[in-house]
């Protein structure tokens, strides 16, 4: 009843109403780009379904020749021929105009935003008013279709703001330390040193490449150089999914992943200080050595800083897990850990460090001391979270960048490029291997045998990074060609050589099947029965001693030591508290810093949570141990928290 | 040695290339726009990292006259006005232009794209060649700044397109759907026809308000309408945290919960019927009503086909997860069930329906049938996950309309709507509760008291459905002038009506403490001691015994049947099986529709499982009973997968 006669006093109000249609029309507007934003989201959704569907009947199925990777690069470069053939480009319209006679410009860069009056000389009828109007700058127009395409193309941004921090964060989180820091030495040798020659050395060919083509291109050896930064980090991906499922020996996968995380971060350094060296040093247009060296000084002091960031971030969490007692609010927990790991990324990439570096380590040391701080169920959940955005984020990379091979519009193809681009990324992974595998060998004591040098040699895909790198500026047609080249080496050595790995590591006759199962958590259930909560203590034991008669690096060792008698009491709950290792004179110190949950630790509990930290840490010899620790570690707070109602009683 | 040489040999090459810097400049100011783009992200990380560990302050000192979401809205404008009155304004360029003389453009609105030629009569030294560049729309110029801030605004896009779908969808899969069902009746007539006579109410009410202003202003009946509509749906977050803590009586919670879910998406169904109005039906401009009953049809049907794509992704989810054996494969298993969901919301924004309907049923279907086949990892892993995200999102979404109250530019201060705004909003709330119960208490078995209608009516917060929809299109001032009465009645509510929610809740006697606890998962983290496998069994007959007790709707006593019988057996893996409830005729279908694991099941197992599934549902009598039934939940599935070794042996 009282609705009805609303609804007529409505009608006639309406009636009324007078009709300035024009938010309406642009209501109308947002509209339709809300609609072809969801529908871009929607085919990387559908085809991150689609691949996560294939993974599955692959391997039901056992499946070798293709791995997930390649599905999901193959199914991209579908979905993207289907889009650019027979997609409709959704009209948009446009107007060509010119600067005002009596604008004053004086700038050497286009303006950031174009100011239009409406609706001026033009017949624009919704505008009644005299309105000025604001355009944003876009890019430039290539080709004479005089279209900028809006399909199924992303905001690089993204990319590096969201979709690199979660990949990097979980390489941290989940980095297997023991073989990582026993293989140090070689893994920084490989990455910073190898990464650096192999960068220098395709900027140098690929400038010769470039000086083959009849006409004179306009690459400068700045351009080729930063080419050269972009193809050499390799992508660890395929190679370790592959490694998993074989359980390839701990050692020479601990050297491709540490490898490629660090590869990573330092290709990003590199190509940041190509820029930088352009940007500030070389403005006259003439090299200087001066600044050539200010450049190479600013990449180590950028790439320590950022360092210094990561690790202080994730110390910073860890006390703050410790000294609060935030862990009795899971939630709130989880969300402190994940808001202050994205934060370092976010700090390091506002003071123009790397947020890559920063996230790596920044994950690396969340791992180590504030996962003993958190509640069992936030480590659950931060492992499960970051595992799974680890997931996806990868997954829509492969696919964007299958899609993006048809449907972004600044490809420029350039034969010679290519080819040339082929050539000089597997020469420049033979430069970064093979010369310093000799190199290491000289010191090194169990020597890299050749078979494993030519794995890595093998390993060295290229992926994520190189892509994201050369999407990230597409503006002048030089970058474009490199764009181009990059999506063809990524597409071709994740299909075909990821295809092969399989073969390659039979054929090569490297060690697999090994009992000790590398870090990377796999996607097999938990199906154990609920183990004996003793049994994790008894295995960390056996590993605990089997570790200490292994040979450790120096480095390693030195660290050890101090991270077990300073860092770990100060940062976590874990015992000898820090009253026990520091000097006397220190006590009020070390009295502040310890909490009263650390001292009141009886034996029992202690035991159990430093082992329940060293069970993540080592191997067991069990096959599944992840999945098995989880469970373990699960009975063992259920063990802890019966333990203290029974005393609180 | 060798990498000095390459170096020395670069050092020739670069001072032998050609300085077009014109690429490293783009560089350049993408850096820029990155970091921007950063610091902005990292505003709204560190403030809700302070809002986490200031909520755990607040509950570890047990503060009630400020709640969770009122915290976060005034942390974000200390923010805003701090960045408002200290920060700097990013330098940007602009040029102002006019279009070409030989230009043509005829259209309604201003063009999508402005192309200009560089260098042209310019002096862009940066542009040496003869290039056009683009230029896309962004929006008008207010105010005589001439500039536009780029200063912590984000795209509403994101809201629209991540934000609320988390939200909505974890009001689904969390639903309490016991009592949510056996309040059906209520909560439709207060969702649906309540928030249409509120919104009508206060479009009117509004409509006349504005008419008093000394310059008649632009608003037309339909912007009243639209405001109406966006001020209608209420927010549940602060009071149902505060209903959570205090033990609300259970049947008032899935009110004020079942209610404030829908009317989010009646008003989304609104306001879009608003706009569809104005577009389609109405270009003469005059009002038809032929016209206005299409919109209202229109209305309907998109709410039902919104509907019907969730219902049917969820049940498609559940089909895939039970006819294929991808829960061996835990992450794969999550990636599929979190992309599901969110392309539901994606399908349906595309087809131009309402994607929060959606989701919203999607959510709800997951839980009820989808859930059922999840591996027990998935299980926790999914509630977890949207329950962290849903709790970032909302939490963002506050500090968010705390910092734009500040900084972001197109505010429109106009007193006269404010102070209407916020009589209306009072007076709209009034109209929908108390007609309406009294209406419903001529048929309802338990009345609805005089305090539970107060507490409805004081439960009428606005929250982040409000402010998107406002801050969805900001181009005129009148939507600018609705924007910021809708940011100020969202600040007011929030803070101070929650705020007061405690002591309103004491002083109207609702009844707290009852020993059923809401579905909602608490903040407490699980420390009981590792159930005996067999008690949820025992509590779930008991509750199951119970529920058969009360009376039901006769609605929901139908459905019940109908999904037990039909759709359960269908969609899930319980018993009894479609060849046991489907006429003989049917059988060859109904075995094709069974799976061998649900025919296998033994008795033993199948009562786990329907177990499994009903201690989700149906409350028991235990204190965080959420937190225990996961834990018996793992150890059912420990339990079931030992078994079933068990059986293999």
């Amino acid at each position: 009843m009282k609705s009805s006669v609303l609804i007529i006093t409505c009608v006639c109000l309406v009636n009324e109403g007078n009709a300035d249609n024009f938010d309406i029309l642009i209501d109308t507007k947002e509209n339709s780009i809300h609609r072809l934003d969801s529908l871009n989201i929607l085919i990387y959704c559908s085809l991150l379904a689609l691949t996560v569907l294939t993974i599955w009947i692959f391997k039901f199925r056992r499946v070798s020749w293709l791995n997930e990777t390649g599905l999901a690069v193959i199914y991209g470069l579908i979905v993207g021929a289907i889009i650019r053939f027979c997609g409709k480009v959704s009209p948009s319209t446009h107007l060509h105009v010119e600067a005002e006679k009596s604008a004053r410009y004086n700038d050497s860069l286009p303006p950031d935003n174009l100011y239009i009056h409406f609706p001026g000389i033009l017949n624009v009828s919704a505008v009644t008013k005299d309105q000025i109007y604001a355009y944003k700058f876009h890019g430039q127009l290539i080709r004479n279709t005089n279209e900028i395409d809006l399909k199924a193309t992303f905001d690089p941004e993204i990319f590096f703001n969201i979709i690199l921090p979660s990949i990097i964060f979980y390489a941290g989180y989940s980095l297997k330390r023991k073989y990582f820091f026993r293989n140090l030495g070689t893994i920084l040798t490989f990455a910073i040193v190898g990464t650096t020659l192999s960068s220098l050395f395709i900027g140098l060919l690929m400038y010769g490449f470039v000086q083959l083509r009849p006409n004179h291109t306009s690459f400068t050896f700045l351009d080729t150089l930063y080419f050269g930064a972009l193809i050499s980090p390799t992508d660890p991906l395929t190679i370790l999914a592959i490694f998993n499922e074989k359980n390839v020996d701990v050692n020479l996968y601990a050297l491709v992943f540490g490898e490629s995380v660090l590869n990573d971060a330092v290709a990003i350094v590199l190509s940041g200080a190509i820029q930088n060296y352009a940007e500030y040093y070389s403005k006259t247009g003439d090299f200087e050595t001066h600044a050539f060296l200010h450049a190479l000084k600013d990449l180590c002091v950028i790439f320590f800083l950022s360092l210094n960031i990561g690790t202080f971030m994730g110390c910073a969490t860890s006390l703050m897990t410790k000294f609060t007692r935030v862990r009795e609010f899971p939630l709130l927990e989880t969300c402190l850990f994940v808001l202050m790991s994205y934060s370092t990324f976010l700090i390091a990439e506002v003071l123009q460090l790397t947020g890559v570096v920063a996230v790596l380590f920044c994950g690396i040391c969340q791992a180590h001391y504030t996962y003993n701080n958190l509640s069992e169920e936030s480590r659950v959940r931060t492992k499960q979270l970051f595992e799974l955005l680890n997931f996806i984020a990868e997954n829509f990379t492969f696919c964007y960048i299958g899609v993006s091979m048809f449907s972004f519009e600044k490809h420029h193809f350039d034969a010679i490029f290519i080819i040339g681009g082929f050539i000089c990324a597997a020469l420049g992974r033979a430069v970064n291997v093979y010369p310093l595998s000799w190199l290491l060998n000289l010191g090194r004591k169990p020597k890299l045998p050749w078979n494993f040098q030519h794995m890595l040699f093998f390993a060295g895909l290229r992926g994520a990074m190189s892509f994201a790198l050369a999407i990230r500026n597409t503006v002048s047609k030089e970058r474009q060609t490199m764009l181009t080249c990059t999506s063809l080496i990524v597409i071709n050595t994740v299909i075909f050589q990821g295809g092969a790995a399989n073969y390659i590591l039979n054929w090569l006759k490297i060690p697999t099947g090994g009992e000790d199962k590398p870090e990377q958590l796999t996607y097999q259930s938990i199906r154990t029965d609920a183990e004996n909560p003793e049994q994790c203590n008894i295995i960390h034991q056996n590993t605990g001693a089997g570790t200490k008669k292994n040979d450790k690096a120096f480095l390693a060792r030195v660290w050890g030591n101090f991270d077990s008698r300073y860092m770990k009491p100060l940062l976590t709950n874990s015992r000898p508290t820090l009253i026990e290792t520091l000097p006397k004179c220190l006590t009020p110190l070390s009295r502040i810093l310890t909490t009263t949950e650390q001292l009141t630790q009886s034996n029992q509990s202690r035991r159990i949570d430093s082992d329940s930290d060293l069970c993540i840490d080592d191997n067991s010899q069990e096959i599944r141990r992840n999945s098995i620790n989880r469970v373990s570690i699960r009975l063992q707070d259920g063990y802890v928290a019966s333990y203290k109602n029974y005393e609180q009683k």
